[in-house]
């Protein structure tokens, strides 16, 4: 299943790293002195422009600052993610992989394509769920709460653990399912059973009935890889802030819907106790996607982290940006809504105190206190005077890399 | 005439200096260090914010950042001007004195009260020709380019000379005028002669008729004061590019009329050089305001300077920037039209080689290679994001304040 140890912390695809595609990471002034090393790790400018094309303009500003004080750079591209939508193009832009695909399900069982991430050295295996279970692979039927199943994401997962992968990143979220997870279990193996040792059918409806879990057949993999699941929300699993009550209806659940899938839920995490495995029901976080982490986190090697956090192990983003001293992040909105948001806020953590983190955004509606506040050291809107969002959009790689420039600039002059 | 040599460069008034009108000029922190000189020398956002204003709003800024920074820093406020609009504001405001005002008379003699200032220590008087030989004063009535006089401003200059100031600076432009500055001389006391040694009427129309001038019953003072006078354009007195063909049109002249100017200009050079004074036909700017400055450069203690320099003159600007650690300076507008421009391009020749100089502006929008042309550090514009002018303008001022607090943010992380 490894493909050697010691080598998962040297993931990147050095031809996907660095200047403008020049010798990578570095671009070397005559000066002679130790370079300044930067490290760019933006998001995405939603529905603008993909984090590594802000990365890539972000890089451009800096190497033109830098030529004009005569400093020598080393720059890093990170493009980033919060573990939501965009996280598998961010990744895979990085690894400098391609998509993988394989033969899937939604939610309702129709057979769907879904792709996943392998990092170059097939160590880390990167799973969207909602590329199997979510919400707009079954948006043209009825929905049906109740037999909605993540046996699809089951079936990536297998084809992951086959790869041989070590390390399993799982983001979770806008997903159709409510089923605690079973039915991926099931695609690995595990068989779930009523009182008569009868496999129950799919998907949360019938948890109530569910007696024991048998994890016989379950796939070796499951139990060595290491699981990493970001979840997007903090409720848990069960009761009035529950997967059934609070999420169940834009799944499509009615009242009486939702009481029997958290009666599911219930049930399946007083089974998961009597066989040993952990407390689910009050987790912080296994409420997110039907509870699709519930059994995972119940009985296997899984650890729940934060979205960026996922996709900062995924790029190996810590030790990366570790080594700067200047950091520049980004995203379409930097606001007080946004100052504990996702990729900032991560960056913030990956950023060494002596860095200055400069963010450069589309907006950016701050006042002093809450850029205090929010660890940032400054932070610059893109739009050069008053604009409409229809006429920044297209010059957004132009606008992004000027204001790198003039970061860079004012740093270094 | 002189109120004391030596004090000439102590005109500002204290009180009027420094951080948000507490300790002037100076907001010390904690540490215990040397502060750090910030000098902020804005000009104005046209139609939305005064020099005034901005500079305070910059400095709150600044001070913010520097407190944040725990670094103890010295602000100067420095409301700048280009010699044209607003410059006797700016200049007023930062002298912390009141305009006087005077009876004066308009380009068609009819009586008008002209604004004018002293510095705070009385020793530089300041006064804006178009106070009284504008073209505003006179947009309710037909125009009468061959008549119209700056008599107007010679009452304005024989009270300024009364005060007893050192230095008179000039500022010329957008005048109603033609008449080579002789209704100017007329008011302090000098007659304008022809062939029969009959004083000639008033206006350029009657220029041709000149043949001496009569200095003997003129004010001594206009002899003593040095003259320091911001003409706005380089066009000379006379011929095809002079006062009369480019700029007589626009003050209402017609064919004929321009003929009888520029003949009338081009005898009062010869008068003047005859007399002994200096060739004033072909010099760069003396076309300026109908010639307004003409016989004063001929005859007189004349400096011709830029519209910044007059006010750095005014404002003691070159000794302040000279000891500043970073520069901030604005204006409504920076783009490769105003990089030559009249304010950012004079801050930065006082703006000492180690001192960063960064522009905040309504609206920036240079690329690379212009921004190192310019020679200034880094540009920013105060929109936070996608926004209407509308809807910035009113918020100027707590935009500058913001954007200053991310320069000095960044600045010192």
């Amino acid at each position: 299943m490894s493909n050697g140890a010691g080598t998962s912390r040297d993931i990147r695809n050095p031809e996907n790293v660095g200047f403008a595609g020049a010798n990578p990471a570095t671009k070397r002034s005559p000066v002679d002195t130790d370079p300044v090393n930067v490290v760019v790790i933006p998001d995405s400018f939603k529905g603008t422009l993909s984090a590594s094309d802000v990365a890539r303009a972000m890089s451009q500003g800096i190497a033109k600052a830098a030529a004009s004080h005569d400093i020598a750079v080393n720059i890093t591209e990170i493009p980033f993610a919060d573990g939501g939508e965009g996280t598998l193009d961010a990744v895979l832009a990085a690894w400098g992989t391609d998509t993988h695909t394989c033969d899937s399900r939604d939610a309702l069982g129709r057979p769907l394509a879904s792709g996943y991430g392998i990092s170059p050295d097939g160590s880390i295996g990167l799973v969207e769920a909602a590329q199997a279970n979510g919400l707009a692979a079954v948006s043209d039927v009825p929905l049906r709460p109740r037999e909605a199943s993540t046996r699809g994401v089951g079936r990536i997962v297998h084809e992951v653990l086959e790869r041989g992968v070590e390390e399993l990143l799982l983001t979770v979220g806008g997903s159709a399912t409510t089923d605690g997870g079973t039915g991926l279990l099931r695609e690995l193996g595990a068989r779930f059973l009523d009182e008569d040792g009868v496999e129950i059918p799919d998907g949360g409806g019938a948890l109530t009935n569910l007696a024991t879990i048998d994890f016989s057949g379950l796939e070796p993999a499951v139990w060595g890889v290491r699981w990493k699941i970001a979840v997007d929300v903090t409720n848990p699993l069960t009761g009035p802030r529950g997967a059934a009550h609070v999420f169940g209806p834009q799944k499509g659940a009615d009242q009486n819907d939702v009481a029997i899938l958290d009666a599911g839920l219930v049930n399946l995490a007083r089974v998961v106790r009597e066989a040993g495995g952990k407390e689910i029901g009050e987790i912080a976080g296994l409420g997110a996607a039907g509870g699709i982490a519930a059994i995972l986190y119940a009985f296997f090697d899984v650890e729940l982290i934060p979205g960026w956090e996922l996709v900062s192990e995924a790029l190996n983003a810590r030790e990366l940006v570790a080594q700067a001293d200047l950091v520049l992040t980004g995203e379409g909105r930097f606001d007080s809504q946004s100052i504990d948001g996702k990729v900032i806020h991560g960056v913030r953590q990956l950023t060494p105190e002596h860095a200055p983190l400069v963010v450069i955004a589309g907006g950016v509606d701050l006042i002093p206190e809450d850029m205090e506040r929010s660890g940032v050291t400054a932070a610059y809107s893109i739009c050069p005077g008053p604009i409409t969002l229809e006429e920044v959009a297209p010059r957004t790689a132009e606008l992004v890399e000027r204001m790198a420039y003039q970061v860079g600039r004012l740093r270094w002059a």
